[in-house]
């Protein structure tokens, strides 16, 4: 089977998604800021589906706000074959993470249709809600919600960080504001509801790039956790109040940030990554000594183990740090995933597909977690990797080349053609 | 000559004047927030203005809002005799930094007249515009411009640290939406306008509970500079972004933050205090690895040499840091003063109002700047300070007696008494 994916249309086309953003300029690339459900998402959402419904696909959201796109295969009664990925983009991040999926997707379906090719099993391309966890704290809420990961009833209550001091937003008023109303339990997906699930991606690392390799098919997902520290100390005016008697709340997240990196730097290992992405001061004025500092901590490992080891040895610098500095260091836990491993059989299939086709391929590990890692739960799942310029993702300088992009669209659509073909 | 303060009043005017406030409330005392130029600030100055109205005293006020509350003395031709402060707060600030002097300075005002006494000079009330940096990034923004220490169209230019990413909002458009609309040029003072000038202030440092004085007298104001620091290293995804390849910002800003406080904790003078109070992380993201950091610190001494061997020690560890991180740290300076220096004169007339009325006192220096730092250049000064608790200001429970505020009311309008028969 001849399977035409048409670049130029692709490229088009990630490029207007790109234009969905509330992103200052940037002069590094360019830069997406697309925060879910707020006006950009919203509008990125109806361009897509119209997409969609012009190709005669059959579109469905669920209560979350996941988007089913849906080509019909001729025996309908036969579980899906599905792909899939997310459009929304943290701050001033990059126009490839998600999108490369999820048009990858659109345009795998249409080359396979427009080819002629009728499958057998059903095909849907899936557009899943908040794989980033900027506005509520954990990431990939559609996919856990399908794959029924997490408590629709706790995920209703999870608060919208983007919120006023006195409001009380959640996903729950977030989501019926954007015309999502249906109860989240019904998002919850059956066992086995798909055949297959593939996930095209960029890298987001440097390794198919640096080793000249322009497909990666995935056979385990890293096993990320979050945590929050609170460290609170003594806040006073700062001409006033005399070294001697500081509690510095900002000093001490400054030995808490350098503590994460000396542990998460000693396993030696590659898989092993720590990041303090974020520090609020409180009060946060020049004149004012820090009473209070919050840091979110992102900590990712192939190795539960070793990522608690690591954790282990943070704590116990805290201790250390809240007692020399009088302050108290509070640690809120608030998630940790279990690591995901590949459907051999998908990854049989993709590799015989870059064999049948001289691509040259390379089986890796993800670093990062993706929806993937959730539906692993439901369904057999892997994922396609393309290369990405220096390894960078989440910046605006993000960049994946227009022929790799297009030979990852044409392996997936090999692989949901003759993965819908299956009996 | 009788001075019957009126204690009540006085502190229910405080009170009242703490309703004036964006803050949310505090279980830890009153919270206000009072930037310069919002309601809050205009509202509060409306109702100081009606209660000086109400005495019989004129208001006038100059470009930028500094208000002048007059009352007129026999001799109009001579020299007036002056006193003042703010009405201004930094975010989640508490409501006696500033309101005890301008209150209190009106309270005495009116007690004066109210016991009969007629000045011969006249005597003056100042509320002086942003005190605090607060909006404008510099403080004292109406003292510097009345002593020229401020080029009127640099302060005009001063962008407002709340506008939003796209706006043009600076000191000059934002007070002309307050109804400030002439040129800052006119706002500045003649040499020796006043005859001269006392401060009534909390302490905002310890010394005075400690030692049981009611009444400190201040000889010196210490020498506050600030600077802000800009660390560019390279951003990435939090899961994607190996640790050996990273040049994380907030890693860099961290080890910053530790040697400011370790090279002012190592002058071992108390007089040295330095003060990181804000940390600005891009992108901001738990899941992305920071690639700019911009910190603003706040370092005073009462020896400006001593302070800037602090900031040469500082700046010797940026390099390392930089180097051995490959980030670059641009320091860029925002301010620097020079200390002040009270009149001989008006602390002899605060010591021997002191003696007669046998109030426990003692001379001190201040290392919080304060207006009375700037109108030093024009006018002799002096400064009139009272306990708080615990030495705590800027914070919700920033307290101070009544009994205290009230007495150091009374020795002001001793001293504004004194000071205005004067020929």
């Amino acid at each position: 089977m001849q399977i035409e994916i048409d670049q130029t249309r692709l490229i088009d086309e990630l490029n207007t998604l790109a234009t969905f953003t509330d992103a200052e300029p940037s002069p590094e690339g360019t830069a997406v800021t697309r925060i879910v459900f707020t006006p950009d998402d919203l509008h990125a959402r109806a361009w897509l589906k119209n997409l969609a419904i012009a190709e005669g696909f059959t579109v469905r959201e669920d209560a979350v706000g996941n988007t089913f796109i849906r080509w019909q295969g001729s025996d309908p009664s036969l579980p899906a074959v599905a792909t899939g990925s997310h459009t929304d983009a943290i701050p001033h991040a990059g126009m490839y993470d998600g999108t490369v999926g999820v048009l990858g997707g659109l345009e795998a379906m249409r080359a396979l249709k427009q080819s002629g090719h009728t499958p057998r099993r059903s095909i849907e391309l899936v557009m899943l809600t908040s794989e980033e966890p900027t506005r509520f704290g954990i990431g990939c809420i559609g996919s856990r919600l399908m794959a029924g990961i997490i408590d629709p009833a706790r995920a209703d209550q999870l608060p919208d960080l983007r919120r006023a001091e006195d409001d009380e937003a959640t996903l729950a008023t977030v989501r019926k504001a954007a015309g999502f109303t249906g109860p989240l339990a019904s998002v919850k997906l059956p066992h086995n509801h798909y055949h297959a699930w593939v996930e095209l991606h960029i890298e987001q690392g440097p390794l198919l790039e640096r080793e000249r390799i322009p497909i990666g098919i995935v056979t385990n997902i890293a096993a990320p956790a979050s945590y929050r520290f609170v460290i609170t100390g003594l806040g006073g005016h700062a001409g006033a109040l005399l070294m001697p008697d500081r509690r510095d709340a900002l000093c001490a997240a400054a030995e808490l940030i350098l503590s994460v990196e000396k542990h998460a730097l000693s396993t030696k290992a590659i898989d092993t990554v720590a990041t303090v992405g974020t520090c609020d001061v409180h009060p946060g004025a020049v004149n004012s000594v820090p009473s209070r500092v919050t840091l979110q901590l992102d900590i990712r490992d192939t190795d539960p183990a070793r990522r608690e080891r690591v954790m282990q040895a943070v704590r116990a610098d805290i201790t250390d740090i809240a007692r020399h500095r009088q302050v108290t260091i509070d640690e809120q836990f608030i998630n940790a995933d279990a690591p995901a491993v590949s459907s051999p059989h998908i990854v049989q299939t993709l590799e015989s597909i870059c064999a049948a086709e001289n691509i040259p391929y390379k089986k890796m590990v993800s670093r990062a977690y993706h929806d993937s890692s959730f539906i692993a739960a439901i369904a057999p799942i892997a994922m396609i990797f393309i290369p990405c310029r220096n390894g960078v993702s989440h910046r605006p300088d993000e960049y994946a080349a227009p022929e790799d992009i297009a030979r990852g669209a044409r392996v997936l659509a090999a692989a949901l053609a003759k993965l819908a073909s299956e009996q």
